[in-house]
């Protein structure tokens, strides 16, 4: 039977080299003779786990001094929250670019506990561009933007110069494009597309950010004692910790985020040279701001749909649905899809139209 | 080489056959040639997952009509402070039983958010016993205790008949023993004891109880929500919810709650027996409240410890060390333990008399 080829928008497409470690580690985790899910955390051998995580995930986006990185659990959208929990100040104001479902997602948090200032939105056009040219307020306590917007397809592809604390949530492109850290104050990102499975969100934190706002804050959404304890304040979400841990190694062997940036730029001009050649395509997203990681396209005749999801169903691709805020098809794929799925894609798309 | 007997208080042992299904699905899921951990949560094959494993708890406890069942993210950790958010109302009281280092950080939260009253206590000798005869005030907004505290080795034996809503922390003897849901508001249980590997948290609420406090309530915090959303508000912890899953199904396979009871009383009786008849252990708790689950004692005499681990490490017995707060041995014999393993424990313990 030939392979399936897995574009699905997330949880998605893994190594398989990640997944066989990973099957192996739920029966015999480091010839412990115990399974991975059935030590301590407390263990040597699973602090190894934790600690190896954290460092790949400094040396593969060169996180530089003053930043933490941890591991947490509650997705982005616990970390819509937990932004204004320990960043908005009691008089002020985050800003914040509303670029989709996700982006309002974390304006609607961020209103619960202070005063919420939306600088810019593509809501006009159902969300099909990134807006730009909007002004920051110097006064705001931070700008969050969404970096890669999943359900639509826009990418941010130059960051905005922020005189404020630049927070992002980068949970659909994380380490797949080079970044500069250091331009951000908050970077965060579940795990479930790039990283690893579903149930661990990243966090780099630049630790001179925090202790700023007046309020108590709750323990599990406090950055500064999840940093304390170093992802150990209470149990980690084990299994999927180390499943980051070996997509990450396999993201270093395969030659790092510069690497993997080259392949994914490749994926992109395939797939979307066929939406722009192929008249039975229609790309649905303003081409400057297409993003790398979901390709967003519709037949331009929709009564093809039929027929075009048993030409991906006979070919093995899985996952080609769009959202249901936007219909049609999305082609997602991240660091581990390979090209060569793309390519079938293509043909899919090209014989389709003789 | 003979088994490991796994005695990890969490995470911690869980059944064979549920560890080579679950390996098995990190490669291939239902035959779809796919990952567990690569496929849509909102797919038709880990739907099913999840309304099986809320099924299974259903089946299990009981679980009357007017209660839901769902399953989160965060831990117990989260949850101390998720009960005060949509319990504790702004004039109200939450009403609490200080039975260790749990219950002290479940009253920690609650704090936050509003006037807590602690009913008693049983600090004064370092949470050795349960405090019994405390009266509950007809005005709190709930009463909130741990069933079983597994660093100090006590257990609630009988549930204080309540006036308010009653609200439990059993995240280490959840599918231990018969309980009456019905005489419970809220339970909740982090899954990496009884149920799972590290990563879901299962709630069980009485419907009617929420939507009475007056806060704006942040969304992941939300009980509705989730409730409303059937825990699919965000991307669930895909495989710790199907590991929950193939385990609460081991456990339905060996006869559901009622038989494994019988199984966990006999090795509690099995290793306090030679606590009890051997001169050279004490039991460090009162023993009316002697835990099913977590077995702590130490050595009379401490400068043979280093040659009773020798003894256990020579018979492959893992886990046993006692938590730093405590000292000395703590056996940890959750459902997946065999009896067996506990029969090793006592021979080691016996052996080492002579």
């Amino acid at each position: 039977m030939s392979k399936v080829h897995n574009f699905s928008a997330g949880p998605c497409i893994l190594p398989k080299e990640v997944l066989t470690k990973a099957s192996e580690a739920v029966i015999n985790f480091n010839n412990l003779d115990l399974s991975l899910i059935e030590i301590s955390h407390r263990s040597k051998d699973f602090v190894e786990v934790m600690d190896w995580a954290t460092s790949l995930v400094k040396e593969l986006l060169n996180v530089p001094e003053g930043y933490s990185v941890i591991f947490l659990q509650g997705g982005a959208s616990t970390q819509f929250l937990m932004v204004a929990y320990n960043l908005l100040t009691e008089n002020g104001t985050g800003a914040y670019l509303n670029t989709g479902t996700w982006a309002s997602k974390a304006i609607k948090e961020a209103e619960i506990l202070g005063t919420v200032k939306v600088l810019a939105s593509s809501e006009d056009k159902n969300f099909n561009y990134i807006p730009k040219g909007y002004s920051i307020p110097l006064d705001a306590d931070y700008l969050h933007i969404t970096s890669n917007n999943t359900i639509f397809g826009t990418q941010v592809k130059e960051f905005p110069e922020c005189p404020v604390t630049l927070v992002c949530d980068m949970s659909s492109d994380i380490f797949s494009r080079k970044i500069n850290v250091s331009d951000f104050g908050l970077i965060y990102a579940g795990a479930q597309k790039n990283m690893g499975p579903a149930g661990a969100t990243m966090v780099i934190i630049k630790d001179e950010i925090l202790g700023k706002v007046g309020r108590a804050i709750p323990s599990m959404l406090n950055y500064q004692i999840h940093i304390k304890k170093e992802s150990m304040y209470n149990t980690p979400p084990v299994f999927a910790v180390y499943v980051s841990m070996l997509t990450l190694e396999w993201l270093k062997d395969v030659g790092g985020v510069e690497a993997i940036q080259k392949v994914n730029n490749a994926k992109a001009e395939l797939i979307y040279g066929e939406i722009d050649r192929n008249p039975l395509f229609r790309g649905i997203v303003a081409e400057e701001d297409r993003s790398t990681m979901n390709a967003t396209f519709v037949l331009e005749d929709e009564s093809m749909n039929d027929a075009f999801n048993q030409a991906l169903s006979d070919a093995r691709i899985n996952g080609l649905k769009g959202h249901r805020s936007v219909g049609g098809f999305r082609a997602s794929m991240y660091n581990a899809l390979p090209l060569e799925s793309v390519q079938v894609l293509v043909d899919v798309m090209s014989n389709f139209r003789q």
